[in-house]
């Protein structure tokens, strides 16, 4: 199996199916294309047919977008969503809207793990967002953290997609300096010090800003 | 089961769910909640914890937004995604790249089903958007039109959560004169003629422009 990504300090939609095929145990190459620079789509849709990254190639078979990648993966390996079917719902409900919506958000603070930019990007409906993310995060931490299976700090107990569809809000939250108060700051923090966004975190840190295309690809 | 919905002439995301908990099977209840109107949001809120609509109440379960909404339908009847694991994981990229993308279409060409806009809407990014929709249509028929299980005029044969996701695109193709050639042609017009379509379009209708939201509700 193959997974094409692009920049590891950029693309949030990347970090979200790469922190899924990691959870999975999915064994997987690693394929990082630049984006933004010449080339790039090109680039992309030698793999990807929506011309857009992430995108899993399994045998052959493209899979794309990281909401279809994570149900991919959890037919593989069922443990990427809660076991319990509530909560699977809901997890897929919050994975769903963070999917779909916090368009705000997304514009106007952008992912970039290398950067502190606190206190900038604030318009009143990027703080709805916020806000709505927040009650999220103490929503499923209240209702679902301590009984869905194995039990721990993320948003159904134990890491699921619905984690790695927030990942990039978690980077987010720090670059731009919200901290949110009680369960949703504890559970920002047990996100930030996930070994796998610890692992992606340095490899951003790591990635050049003039980075040629060609050695990022392949 | 509840399934709670906006306008049927203008909630695209509505249409989605809809088609989706038709097809599947499942006995529901429909609460119309009109959009775009004094005390909306409120009377959204008392159902749908993320504000919009469409929203599935099971037993006191909440469950939100349509791709999520599909995926919880589709549990309980496998049949909504097709059988085949290639076509499954197909089906789920095109409707997770509709889910979050398209948004120049959406945008510029709001489904508007009792309306005759053609030639209206168009900008190069609309056009883009379009290309790419008959691409998916097309590629869908060719591949797995005809082999998937039990077949059909469909994107993977018989009818799936898939045709769901592109059905208010193909409502709009209609309003606004969108006439693709060849297989995403007949696929359009297998589409507007499905039993289902053609209901939820009698009903659209049959709304009023200004009809008061406790006539809508409940």
């Amino acid at each position: 199996m193959k997974l094409i990504i692009g920049n590891k300090n950029y693309s949030s939609w990347s970090l979200r199916a790469w922190l899924a095929a990691r959870a999975s145990g999915q064994i997987f190459e690693e394929i990082r294309i630049a984006l933004f620079i010449e080339g790039s789509r090109e680039r992309i849709l030698q793999h990807s047919p929506s011309g857009k990254v992430p995108c899993v190639i399994d045998h052959g078979l493209a899979v794309w977008d990281s909401l279809a990648i994570c149900e991919y993966l959890a037919e593989k390996s069922p443990g990427l969503w809660p076991t319990d079917p509530a909560a699977r719902a809901v997890a897929r409900s919050v994975s769903a809207e963070m999917h779909s919506g916090f368009t705000d958000l997304r514009q106007h603070m952008s992912m970039n793990i290398r950067k502190d930019y606190a206190g900038k990007g604030h318009t009143p409906a990027v703080d709805a967002n916020i806000a709505r993310i927040e009650a999220i995060w103490n929503d499923c931490r209240a209702r679902f953290g301590s009984k869905a299976t194995p039990g721990g700090p993320y948003l159904f107990g134990a890491f699921s997609a619905a984690d790695a569809m927030y990942a990039p809000v978690c980077f987010r939250f720090r670059t731009y300096g919200i901290q949110p108060a009680g369960a949703a700051g504890e559970y920002l923090a047990a996100m930030l010090a996930h070994p796998l966004m610890r692992e992606w975190e340095t490899a951003a840190r790591d990635e050049s800003e003039s980075i040629p295309a060609e050695d990022l690809y392949g």
